[in-house]
């Protein structure tokens, strides 16, 4: 029999209801006779066993190498079928595999000769890059506005989200009318390296092995998501681009994509920012990473293959991080102590004020849309990024030979990336002489201001994209300020 | 066979090395003998088992009643002897059961006769309070300082620490000398209800099961910390209080006395504290209860009866709040992005940073320490924490009968209890009438400056309570300020 043929995307993780491969050793049975049966349009397995002496983990690890490559389904054990026959059901996909076995963007692939070379001194290749487009690449290719996204946040810049439902994450900015002008511009948004929509991560499959990286995909930097993303622009036959845009971890791309390819943008505008990561902000992200590995079910990075996700750590992780981006006074207008749908304290650990109920929500959401390792990866990248580093520690000469415009933008209550860590990159530029603006806006919203419909971000953003449009000489749009 | 008086702090909870309860439904063996024997010194018990037909969870659950109460040792399985034989070796105590069964302090026990009436509307009882005392009580009984601590703190005030080894948490400020002068006054820190260093907590005997606690234990509040706390004043024949100092959930423990028993204070140090819980405050330690819970040997609160300690989950609650106990500048300065010996970064999930390395090191100290269960419940006191609202929102009304002076602290770069917070306290306060003085001292250390030597603070000390001495009539000391 050859179970190779017999046995598609299915693999033997324990025996009834409750058991797991580390309870198994107890049985000592060994693996006889594999039958799979596809019915009535669920997939549905059987595998029949036999009883008998022996070391089943011992076998288990000599079956792995019968098995196809990592099975992306029907792994999780429903029940125990009468007899001796269990009975396997569809996993729950973790969205990092839904996006990479069935992608809900454009995805271009780069085969083995065209390497992404990364800063850990290895390559990576394949690599697959999963992006959205807006808007028409004029004649000229003049008119190209690429949107780096945030730590969490992903291609889906202005069109609905595959995953959520919601709007894209910057639809105040983008679209038509917006200030990054659908009409107008031609709008680029990938997911970066490292991600789990559809762009290579940690779910995507290891060529050497045949199953998801997990932790062996090599730790990547924001120089490396800009370098993929220039394969990209590349790709699409595009010199200049007009403007990168970005705000948080997109903003650090932003000024990484100047200084990478200081020819190759016209406009920048890094929003709520930092050249690079401050002591605090990396004790935070730490926070976050070793919640996602305290949770047991993370098993070492390898939950994929292991058929479990840790969502209670991303969820912690989510939680601690959440907080950082609102400011106290917003969380305090919005919540103070008011207690969740109920008149007193309950004198329990239930949520009891709204606060709490919110914070274990957005935590919900999000494991529902993002991927634990990926977490590890881009928090590390983030961490990792100290720009003037690369350039004898002054940032000043990062910025050299930068051609660009600039608006640098902060908010007066964002203590994740403050005010004074924006004014350091406009120290930076002035130092070089560049053509900076520079609006630090008062809002209370916290970091996530650049997120939200906030009219002094959207008007200095309208204002300077149509003055840096008039001096690349594009076509204006109706309503465009004079 | 009489198996309560054959097994004694021993219980079943698997067989064999890596079984746990939840593995043993498999193997329906029902327990059938017991021996028990005490081997050269090291406690090791072997348990004859035998193999039958039969359900072994339901047995497990029926065989409870015949085990003496809670075993707080000899619980984990070692190996798999021989035959039929387990063997089993003394656990690993958390220091919350250590402390209850020795003490490292002095220790006052109410009896049923004397419950703590607590705000959740239930009793407690009975009731330990372990505490320290320094000093000597004059013959008025007129020099008495009571010491509160927060949230993580203990009674170990100025003496060192029988867990850690480490001096005691504010020798700064309490010993011959000090501030706090152990030479004028006597000295009184308890740990407070629901910690885990000898005073009722989660891991105490719950009477009505003779188990712990764990979550049956009552949700307490401040107001029902300082209720306990003056049952301990009671007993030592004290009427006034020379003064109550505290910082963080310490200073709300000193605002409640004032509210309290305003004719018992006769002044009142509320340092880097607040009169409420923000929303903030609420958010980071409902993270930490999070990833507390978050850990699967958290067990519902069932850890010690399981024989299991959550210690991971307890690690990212501290490594997340101690973020939280110092200033961004702080961090900035002592660590910013110094790598952890090593020249240049690992691109790895290591601890690659400092501030890594330190905030993995400060929360493996502390859960060696600190009880993952009180931790839920002195977090949980703090956010129920709003002495305004027993006053009909009216903080000044808190104060209303307040015949106490005040020296109020904060620290300009506190941002857990920001100088607002203290502020807040003083414009109350005045409103009343009091007597006030408000000291906001210039420092970078954050949150943790009140237990630092932090000069400005301990001068302000030092002043406010020789000159509340000489008005209660106290002997000076030496070097004492004129």
């Amino acid at each position: 029999m050859d179970r190779s043929k017999t046995i598609k995307h299915t693999r033997f993780y324990g025996f009834g209801t409750k058991w797991r491969e580390k309870s198994v050793p107890v049985f000592r049975i060994p693996l006889l006779e594999f039958q799979q049966q596809d019915m009535s349009g669920m997939k549905t397995y059987f595998m029949r066993i036999a009883l008998r002496a022996g070391n089943l983990t011992q076998r288990l690890r000599n079956l792995d190498s019968f098995f196809p490559p990592f099975p992306y389904s029907e792994r999780n054990v429903l029940s125990t079928a009468s007899g001796n026959s269990v009975q396997f059901a569809p996993a729950k996909k973790t969205v990092g595999i839904r996006e990479i076995e069935a992608p809900n963007s454009l995805v271009l692939q780069f085969g083995l000769d065209h390497p992404l070379a990364l800063d850990a001194g290895v390559s990576l290749s394949p690599l697959t890059i999963a992006y959205q487009t807006y808007g028409e690449l004029n004649a000229a290719k003049s008119n190209a506005v690429l949107v780096c996204h945030a730590l969490t946040g992903d291609q889906h810049v202005a069109n609905t989200h595959p995953i959520t439902g919601k709007p894209g994450w910057w639809n105040t900015m983008v679209g038509p009318g917006r200030p990054i002008d659908t009409n107008r511009y031609f709008v680029i948004a990938s997911n970066v390296v490292g991600g789990c929509m559809g762009t290579t991560g940690p779910a995507s499959l290891n060529p050497a092995t045949g199953r998801p990286y997990g932790l062996d995909l090599p730790v990547v930097t924001i120089k490396d998501m800009v370098r993929a993303q220039a394969m990209l622009i590349d790709y699409l036959g595009i010199d200049t681009l007009f403007c990168v845009a970005g705000g948080s971890m997109g903003g650090m791309q932003v000024l990484q994509w100047v200084a990478s390819f200081p020819e190759r943008v016209f406009a920048a505008m890094p929003i709520a920012t930092a050249a690079r990561h401050s002591a605090q902000n990396i004790a935070f992200h730490e926070v976050g990473r070793q919640a996602v590995m305290a949770d047991p079910d993370w098993r070492g990075g390898r939950y994929l293959k292991e058929g479990v996700v840790p969502t209670k750590g991303l969820a912690v992780a989510r939680m601690a991080a959440h907080i950082t981006y609102l400011s106290e006074n917003v969380l305090q207008s919005k919540f103070g102590r008011k207690l969740q749908n109920r008149a007193a304290p309950t004198f329990s650990f239930d949520a009891d004020f709204q606060i709490e109920n919110y914070l274990r929500h957005q935590a919900t959401s999000f494991v529902d849309r993002f991927d634990a390792n990926s977490y590890l990866y881009v928090t590390r990248a983030c961490d990792y990024f100290d720009l003037a580093a690369d350039y004898g520690g002054t940032l000043a000469y990062a910025f050299k030979g930068a051609k660009s415009r600039f608006c640098v933008v902060s908010f007066n209550s964002d203590w994740l990336y403050p005010t004074s860590a924006s004014r350091a990159i406009v120290h930076a530029l002035n130092a070089g002489g560049a053509s900076v603006s520079f609006v630090d806006i008062e809002t209370d919203r916290g970091h996530d201001a650049f997120l939200l419909d906030t009219p002094e971000f959207i008007a200095t953003s309208r204002g300077f994209l149509a003055a840096a449009a008039r001096a690349r000489g594009l076509a204006p749009t109706k309503n465009e300020p004079k």
